[in-house]
């Protein structure tokens, strides 16, 4: 394999979500505890995504959270941190800290509050970021989910970008939700080394089908050992049975607020109650909900083996 | 009068466009003059607006340039910063250290990257900052944009939050662009003390006679003295002409980018082209963009008199 073809982080990664205390400070052991049984399920550490509370976090925090996770050992190539703010130095610094740090990769969000941005004003932006920064060992992966960011990536915006920054330009997670957009990115820069995650295993065997190097998925946090097989056997006879019963356990998360329902599924089989607290503007889930979405799971069998 | 209807902010408030040096850096000596000259022309200070490109700011960058403006001798309860930051923590953050320096308020916009969140959550997050403030000198205006923003501020949140919080919630910025909702919020809440600031002067005049506080405005950057002009005489007979004169310039500016429009007219009344300059994500005007501009400014016989 050569170096445009290594794809050093493809698999299936994980939108870390945030424990908060009580108080809504991050939890720093239960963070680790959950980054580490994320990682005994072949699970790479997407922390600071959307399903993160990511952006309820300031940079300081976020920064905090990440030396944490490396000072008890945790190995940087796993972790694939989100640094993209709205603004341009604060993505600067959090980028320079993740990749000073050793980060296998960063998630990067485009600025997301001024709306109908141009793919020129776009491209400065990760142009001066990458620039900035100036480490060799940035590796951005970039963010898009017109859904939520409103702000989205562009093929042609991809394409000036590989070409003014081939060692910076790692790959790009899609959660846009349009299958046709994905396949024709994954098409479009097929042998150039630009890695497609999808945004959700409900698309995982098509993904890697069409030569996708994995997905980075919130379900990933509580489902991480079904979906890592499905990307590690695809090519076996199962795999379109095994997608169907990701796609099954997803759809019952997907019928309740995505970050509160993880959370309080993490809470009930670790027998955990404080990991439902979301920091606002979120909120929990309310008991008849919780009561819900257990039952539904412990109908399709649903476990998370192994959970502290 | 009595406290409540005091009104210590009512009047014209430009949202402060940030100059920027040629390495995107924010120009100190620029905007305390820009500052100056707002001042002079009776409009106060909503510095770290959306149009002050405050979004693209790191909050260490928004508080230095305030701490600028306190140390030039500007008065700080002409000043009404943008606080509001997608992460709790930072909104706590920069509303503190605002309110400690006496600012007369603080623009708020809610938390703005998770999309869909309930009043619940919302009043949760204003809560939370107010509690940890702990300033009974932060008088929080409320920032309603959905257009940009998309999570806006419903009429039943600012109930609950003015009955918890009545001496720190001061009013709201209604930039939605639906007039009946800016009447309905008037209306809903006159003579407790709430001030309503449309967020264009093409509606100052309605917004005065249906009791509201004023203007928080663009184009107050560019158009300061009519628009105060306005404010200050609206009940006289030319008004209906003043405000269609104020209509007029707005228009002119609304046919390019805003932001973009705003600093280059600032540019080129003050023969200053530096003033261009946006950071990325936006763009400035193309060279024919900034021709028609001024061609079409200059046919209204559009000045900024006093502009150094």
């Amino acid at each position: 394999m050569n170096e445009k073809t290594a794809r050093p982080m493809a698999g299936v990664f994980s939108p870390v979500v945030t424990p908060f205390t009580a108080n809504y400070g991050p939890d720093t052991g239960r963070f680790v505890r959950h980054c580490r049984w994320l990682l005994s399920q072949n699970v790479g550490l997407a922390v600071f995504g959307t399903n993160s509370e990511a952006n309820s976090l300031s940079g300081d925090e976020r920064m905090a959270l990440l030396e944490t996770l490396v000072d008890a050992g945790v190995d940087p190539a796993r972790l694939m941190p989100g640094t993209g703010c709205c603004a341009l130095t604060e993505t600067v610094r959090l980028s320079r800290h993740a990749a000073g740090l050793g980060c296998g990769g960063v998630l990067m969000l485009p600025p997301f509050y001024y709306k109908g941005v141009s793919d020129e004003g776009l491209f400065r932006n990760f142009s001066e970021v990458i620039e900035r920064v100036g480490d060799p060992r940035l590796k951005i992966y970039l963010y898009h989910i017109p859904p939520v960011a409103q702000v989205g990536i562009s093929r042609s915006l991809i394409e000036r970008l590989l070409k003014a920054y081939p060692n910076s330009i790692a790959g790009i997670k899609d959660s846009g939700g349009d299958w046709e957009y994905t396949k024709s990115v994954i098409q479009t820069f097929q042998g150039t080394g630009f890695d497609v995650f999808a945004g959700s295993e409900a698309i995982l065997l098509e993904t890697m089908r069409a030569g996708g190097a994995g997905c980075i998925s919130a379900t990933a946090n509580v489902n991480p050992g079904p979906i890592h097989r499905l990307f590690a056997t695809w090519t076996e006879a199962d795999a379109e049975a095994q997608q169907k019963a990701l796609v099954a356990t997803r759809a019952e998360f997907q019928k309740f607020p995505m970050i509160a329902a993880l959370k309080q599924a993490i809470a009930h089989w670790s027998d955990d109650p404080s990991w439902s607290t979301v920091r606002p503007p979120l909120v929990e889930l309310t008991d008849g909900q919780k009561a819900d979405l257990v039952a539904n799971l412990n109908a399709l069998g649903f476990q998370m083996p192994g959970l502290a």
